[in-house]
């Protein structure tokens, strides 16, 4: 399935689908970075954990009716996607505080935001992905007012979808970040993926963390939490 | 004219006016800073310079039809403002990239923005001043999101008088940072100063910057520059 590579990223090798215009394979690696890339490590099978985990949730997203680029899982850690033209910004939405907003606007952990919020980054690795406002959004890209809007609509949507997914499995859906990219007829699609990698995800229960932070923070075993999340998802949903 | 010290900040002092309920006297200090305090120095004839120019531009201002706290100027470094409960934002108009938005977002400085930017800060020392969105602004503060559209309106429309006003005495108003207060009769209005050290201002011919930005590029003479202000504008305006 897998053509020339076009792009290695930190997580993901983007390669051209074979024979096929327009769609990607998208090859999830078992590289783990944090901090804009100052903190490395590899982890067997995490490639394979968030290819399961992000082509379960994009399936479930499909279901409920949101426009992704996903087509299919090929493989453990495979995925073939429509090509975008990706609009360089991380979106983030919020749904208690956590991580770097405690710091940067002095707000405890564990705050709850209602309604969300939601955050634009400039996807720039050399400029650290900047937050930045709406006026910088359609400055930085080529996306039109009404875009944006439908974008940070769009961004709650999903954000309502994934909170009761995650919800049935016992989870929190603290934050999380989306990409969204533009098809070949113009419209725009959630792409990129969503697993533990880009989601604060934290037991119900315990409020154990179930994502990245285990590995930004060196407070546990990667593999294991990651394997916990695709077990719930494969369980219960 | 003065009563109790109530505040002391990097460039003014703030007291209570004697026998006058809701009235403030702000003294201009010789004190600059920049970097959030980190670089500091003092200039004499600073304080007279700042107080003798922000009152002639919120006199124009307040002929331009513009609301704001200003009563009256009282000495050479004192004037006489209503007191406001100060809005926690600083408001940052860019006509023009320079500063810090140069190296936040890659920006080449001198490309020219239109419409102009406008920016929000959470104003906190603490915190260094950080940029924040609109949603930030309202979790942060007491203000609704219509009182936040029309801060962002009166904000570009100062802008405009700004704009004018320095245009006739060769100045090109790069950017500039606002604050705003609420009066007690709940009403939001153009507080603190509008000086040198809260404006990027460039020679129109020759582009010689000046503003605070001689004292923090260490290019210049301050009292040079900010007289050189206060003279054209006493000679034009
Ligand atoms: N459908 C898509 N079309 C084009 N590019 C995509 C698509 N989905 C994801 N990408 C891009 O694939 C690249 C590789 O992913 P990743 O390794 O996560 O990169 P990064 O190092 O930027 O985080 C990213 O630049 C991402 O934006
Ligand atoms: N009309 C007003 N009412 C109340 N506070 C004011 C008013 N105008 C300005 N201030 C406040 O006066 C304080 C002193 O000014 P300054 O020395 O510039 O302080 P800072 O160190 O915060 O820049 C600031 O906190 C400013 O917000
Ligand atoms: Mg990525
Ligand atoms: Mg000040």
């Amino acid at each position: 399935m897998k053509d020339v590579l076009l792009y290695e990223g930190k997580a993901k090798k983007v390669y051209q689908a074979k024979g096929k215009q327009n769609q990607l394979v998208l090859a999830y690696k078992n590289d783990a970075t944090a901090f804009n890339g100052e903190k490395k490590s590899s982890f067997n099978g995490k490639g394979r954990l968030n290819n399961e985990i992000s082509s379960k949730i994009f399936n479930l997203l499909h279901e409920a009716g949101v426009e992704t680029h996903f087509i299919d899982r090929l493989s453990e850690t495979e995925q073939l996607v429509y090509q975008t033209e990706i609009i360089p910004l991380e979106v983030v939405v919020r749904n208690v505080a956590a991580g770097s907003i405690t710091k940067r606007l002095g707000i405890e952990e564990k705050t709850p935001f209602h309604p969300p919020l939601v955050e634009l980054f400039f996807k720039d690795d050399e400029l650290g992905d900047p937050l930045i406002n709406d006026q910088h959004a359609l400055f930085l890209s080529s996306i039109t007012q009404d875009e944006l809007q439908e974008i940070k609509d769009k961004a709650l949507e999903i954000n309502q979808h994934l909170t009761r997914i995650f919800q049935c499995i016992g989870i929190t859906l603290v934050d999380f970040k989306l990409e969204f990219g533009r098809l070949t007829d113009g419209s725009i699609v959630l792409a990129d993926e969503v697993s533990p990698d880009t989601c604060r995800l934290w037991d119900i229960n315990t409020s154990e963390k179930l994502d990245k932070d285990v590995f930004r923070q060196g407070i546990g075993d990667l593999i294991q939490v990651y394997e916990e999340i695709l077990d719930r998802l494969e369980e219960k949903v």
